[in-house]
């Protein structure tokens, strides 16, 4: 095993994820805690400092590991230190410009990159904490983005960036993932949504279709009337009712990448995340778009270790193009 | 006072409201009820008798009415007997042909009125029940609407008809009163939202429109992104909190309007209802269609009445622009 140099820390509201990486960028051990900033084990700066110790005090103490890196929302208002949003553009190197540094606990110094705000001429603004270290990921993992590229982050409040020159350029949050939790828990379709048993792949994905086909051909504002067809189908019996989830899931995500098509285009999106909403829309955007988007993992961890890197954390020479090794 | 003849009741899913009618459409006395399909004081049939039975048992007994009428969920499968939809185009008489006669307690004869379907060619079918009946009640007070309009029904659910001829010959179903209380609810919205309590009428007047245009100048899918504005515009200070609601119920009140004029026009638009809904799509129907609509109160006793009236229950001669007279 390769020397642990770095503890990165993906830094979220109900969990956070720690991983040990050595001078190079490979990822040596992962660590996963429920200890996100509204779930800590006590209140304010102890309740960080008593996490971080959970999370990786033997990294520290066994491997005499001075750097730490985190991001998400352990920077925000109700985080270990606030650490503002940087506008767009910006890049790595802007992130780290406002990066805050935080004398955690062992001795350790713990950079915190701050999150990104959009401020459109005659909009309202949108920001997002966490993901912009997942895109500087991306430009680890794949350097051609970095030039341009359009950059999809599926989940609770789905993001949008336009990539130019190594810069975020403009991005547009979507809260696609809460609509659809809302939607199926807490509407008269709650009681329709069943568990899909019997049915086949092929099925499911015919429904999840019907309904990404049956938004594509709305128009604007036609999704309230769009999501009353999830009970009537089912009150019909024109779908089985153990569909009728991925129909909705259809028509919700739909909604959300027809309207980012039409702001950001179709050409080289590159999908980041784990698990199976990313391949649904993956599968989507081929569907509306026309063109299949690369589909990235999870990228945090690649883009920490960037920013460690911009940070003169590492010894990585070129950390421009640096691409991390995962092992 | 004139002589009670006819009992008429909007019977819903929470609750039902019962009308003492005379021979010439005078509603003599108002009552409500908790006893809603879905709330009945027991089980079955049983419970529709014994709520009927709580409700009017002294109008019966009192004046000896021998027909009573009915519309909403009573009629639906879950109701006193099923009354299964008719299909549109469809009119009062047709109504009154596929409704369902009850032998209710007390020697009286209930006529329950069936709901409407609207099947479009290709499309997903769409359901109403009660509205039917309130859009029949719009046909006795405003006679110019039965040869050409567009009435909007707000609400949980709520209903765009286009009316021709005197029938009903399309239909569409909005979730927004759903949508927008799971979005309240359920959502990072939730706390947010506070109940305006310093605010002028102007200002939340103000914040209302802003929501209005902004789903205004979006596009197909911009929904879920104009949703995640109401948090920035609190983050960031450019809107109080306490008129963030008002802005969030723009924005969701907007997507449906758009779409409805969008398929029906904007022209002749009569708004069906009462409180304050009514008066908020009344404005938002003015900002974004251009042409004030008329507003129409509750117009589902007028509506059972005219019922009645085609069943041949009153002596009303011309009910085919037969008015109600509300004493």
């Amino acid at each position: 095993m390769t020397q642990p140099h770095l503890i990165a820390i993906d830094w979220g509201t109900s969990s956070l994820r720690g991983f040990l990486i050595d001078n190079g960028g490979k990822i040596l051990e992962t660590r996963a805690s429920r200890h996100g900033i509204q779930n800590l084990p006590a209140a304010g700066k102890e309740g960080f400092e008593q996490a971080f110790i959970a999370l990786c005090a033997d990294w520290v103490t066994q491997y005499k590991i001075l750097n730490a890196v985190t991001c998400g929302m352990v920077g925000s208002a109700q985080g270990w230190v606030e650490t503002p949003y940087v506008a767009c553009p910006a890049g790595t190197d802007t992130l780290l410009a406002h990066a805050t540094a935080v004398e955690a606990p062992l001795g350790v110094r713990l950079l915190i990159a701050p999150g990104m705000k959009y401020l459109p001429e005659g909009g309202a603004p949108d920001v997002m904490r966490g993901e912009e270290i997942q895109i500087a990921g991306v430009f680890a993992i794949a350097p051609e983005t970095r030039h341009d590229a359009l950059i999809v982050l599926p989940g609770t409040h789905s993001k949008w960036a336009r990539i130019r020159d190594g810069q975020v350029e403009s991005f547009c949050t979507y809260m696609t993932g809460e609509i659809y939790d809302a939607l199926s828990r807490h509407t008269i379709l709650s009681r329709l949504l069943v568990a899909p048993n019997t049915c086949s792949d092929d099925e499911r994905r015919s429904a999840f279709e019907q309904g990404l086909s049956l938004a594509s051909n709305g128009g604007t504002g036609d999704f309230a009337h769009q999501l009353f067809s999830v009970r009537t189908l089912g009150l019909f019996g024109h779908m089985p009712q153990e569909l009728l989830g991925e129909y909705l899931s259809g028509i919700v995500i739909a909604q959300e990448i027809i309207s980012g098509i039409a702001k950001f285009g179709a050409d080289d999106i590159r999908v980041v995340g784990e698990g199976p909403l990313c391949r649904r829309y993956q599968d989507a955007i081929r569907f509306i778009g026309g063109t299949p988007p690369i589909l990235h993992g999870n990228t945090a961890p690649a883009g920490l270790f960037l920013f460690a890197t911009t940070a003169g954390l590492t010894s990585q020479g070129d950390h421009e193009t640096g691409q991390l090794r995962t092992g």
